[in-house]
């Protein structure tokens, strides 16, 4: 959409590994909003990935730096601060990885090493990211931070695993740095819960393929999209959401808030039909 | 169960029809926690339900009132606490009806006059009664005062309709009046968001069958029943919860807090593999 | 704002009163944005306020109309598609009042009457505004229905009074259809649960002033404005959140996710030391 | 309370450092309701406290375990359950600590050795602690596991710190747990969100006491108490609650669920006056 609703704004968008993350897509979106920013991934990813093509795109420098790692961030915000000429006006964290899922641990027989690491780089990473950011007082009056999360930290999903749990520590560092962040700097704070989205590390996740039709059934709009979720974290960015933080913020197609569909319980009774 | 959880404790149970009523397995769990009280129904229900029966079983008199009438209700307070010998230590208000669900008038097509009285009945009659307890100052200290919701207060479920609505507005009840009635009188006020429950009353609702098997299928420990409501019911009742009040509390088998079970999801991918 | 997010569509708003009401805000702000709409309030609103100046300066035509009445909904809106040129894209649903409120009835003794025609006004007339537009078809796909509620839904608030029960009831309706309606016509609804804001109506609850403040030291961006809420109406209104539906979504600075803010115990602990 | 709800039942009680700890309270509580239990800490908590006392008075060993190693737990679980002379059916997991916030350390200016450390301690040591029940399959059918949690893992309170996200955790990992106990072991898995509490660990939280007279101020029926607190956690391992599970479970008279209490609002209000 072309209402240039970020003109003006700078900012560091993490995550961006190919052309089916929501990262990926939310820079295609901040820039054809007007936006400009730093894209950001830890090394690995980078050479993974296909991001130079993005920041060509996108007119985007691509610094590496581990989310784990508080001298990297420094040094991230330093040159994104530089780059991009000012203090900054958005973030998007979209970091989130377990090994517990890639390795096939059951969650009744997690690696409490692993738990640690995928601990450590899918949820303190974006503590570790808002200090960095607080104490170089690198963010701008009304700036907008977001995290990506998902329903499972409030109700829970087969195969999500220690995902869960890392997605509920997230979001009240959401919740707990946003506090001052709103008090001390008037910057708002907010996780959006996404839909299921098939992107290349969901790909990891067990079952997904059937969990995806189930939400895509339950939610009365159907599931929204990696482009749409973009739209809605570009908006987020905006200025009209000014009054907004502190908050784990559903886009679902209304996923969340339906118990089970008509289609759910009439697949199941055509079941029922057919095995008798 | 004999500990003895109510001795001496007296109180009202409203909505007891028949055996699969969950009121009427309250009424019997409480009479064998060693509580003594009141029964009491619309004098229509009286009439088509078997209450003598469970009135000669548990020694309690019945008492007929309509839940939405003032004087009815201040008639049934003066005589239960006239005929049980004190003030009041629990209320059980266990009522609920839409004319719309039993019409089979969609959710997008209601009568009004229909959602009036359901709402009428199903929810103001809590407060009626709750405003009839609190002027005559009829409830002891650590009293506890309960009412039977429904998980369609927080999410959507098909077939619903306006007892969805009915329920949120009866658990809002809950909190506005538990606020006082715990500040000036000392008397909790809680809901219980009962599994979905075969009742007489249940029975009308629009493919209960299918939807209580995906309950069942989705809750850790499967549907909760009238039964074990009962007795959790004594429970909120006892003196063991007195410091919880103002909540709605889950008592379902842990259906709430699951998003989708692998029973379902394994159900639907069954169907897929039958349907190709 | 200029950004013209809402050029091209359509829609009608009800609610605004005088230069204070949100939805006289949410008028001016959606005009600005681009949309065309018609205003609507209660014949006997339209006497008290000044809505023509708002009617003149948005170009809006201005339709008296009783939301609780079904007739009038029904004109109303075939008005609004013949005066605007087509069907709708998005309704704002501004309207609440209790007579008890009004005539300082407290919550432990309220009159019944009053209790019904307030629900009446502030909650139900959500729901035939829906089923009117429901029946004869009058939203475009991917349009946005938006009602305004208030935190007092999801916990006690002094002196709100059978207003939270109506909100909470408001919101649930809000569920109920928004899943017919995202299911049958791609039509989002949810409502925004917005900061105490000093409107005309706003006036008449007790103590207001008082409990203004506390909601301002607590939200970590302070309270949000009528202004504010405008804007983030808009956005609610725009192609950017068209995943987004069945919520109750929180527009306060913050309010909602915060305990006790620091500044509220200090002020206490100060209070506690001029007092010894 | 001498009901004996828990005769025959065995369990494991963790925390128990002083007779201000909510554990200790449970321990006596549970004890007088007829179970029996194997009382443990951390070697270094052991020497600190008095908790021989306890186990003289409540006839219960006394086992050594750091809850963050498996090693140790495995063995107290072997120890409990030879000792106990059968399989367990309750534990409670009231451990938590921050040496941030023992530190005096700003949430924007967390030390993550530290933060890593007290996530172990506080919530990650309930996964290990489940796990290895689950593997060494040592609960019984219906037994129930409790930990102790806190309303700030919903919203913002001041200076709880990295506690908050320890105990948004923690609930998180008793709902994924929660899952495969009940579905494989028929058990239940809860947290209680308890009132605040002046316990020897709480003295070290800075401001606490203002805090805890606004909680009182604010909770329609006043804070609980350590001791209601391990009334209600005998419910909760009782018979009582067999289909409560996944959830966490308000304990404090109302707190969560009050907005702002009248007392809070007249007092500032009373401080305004002053200062005019």
């Amino acid at each position: 959409m072309t209402h240039q609703l970020l003109k003006g704004k700078r900012g560091i968008i993490f995550g961006a590994l190919d052309a089916a993350s929501i990262a990926w897509k939310t820079a295609e979106a901040v820039h054809e909003a007007g936006g400009t920013f730093v894209l950001t991934n830890a090394p690995v990813a980078l050479r993974m990935g296909t991001i130079n093509e993005l920041g060509e795109k996108t007119n985007a420098p691509i610094i590496p730096a581990d989310a784990t790692n508080t001298e990297d961030l420094n040094q991230l915000i330093d040159q994104a601060v530089e780059q991009l000429g000012g203090k900054l006006d958005f973030v998007l964290h979209s970091i989130g990885m377990s090994i517990n899922v890639r390795k096939g641990k059951h969650y009744t027989d997690l690696n409490y090493d692993w738990l640690t690491k995928g601990w450590d780089v899918s949820a303190v990473s974006f503590h570790k990211l808002m200090q960095a950011l607080y104490k170089k007082d690198a963010m701008n009056e009304w700036g907008s931070i977001v995290a990506l999360s998902y329903i499972a930290a409030q109700r829970t999903f087969p195969n999500y695993n220690d995902m869960a749990d890392n997605k509920a520590y997230l979001e009240s560092i959401a919740r707990s740095f946003g506090y001052f962040f709103g008090k001390e700097k008037k910057v708002r704070v907010n996780t959006i819960s996404q839909s299921p989205t098939l992107t290349t590390a969901g790909k990891g996740v067990k079952g997904l393929n059937g969990f995806l039709r189930y939400a895509e059934k339950t939610a009365p709009l159907g599931n929204a999209t990696a482009s749409e979720c973009a739209d809605y974290t570009v908006m987020l960015f905006s200025d009209y959401t000014r009054k907004v933080t502190l908050q784990n913020l559903f886009h679902d197609g209304g996923f969340s808030f339906v118990g089970v569909s008509q289609d759910i319980i009439d697949e199941l009774d055509e079941l029922d039909e057919t095995a008798s």
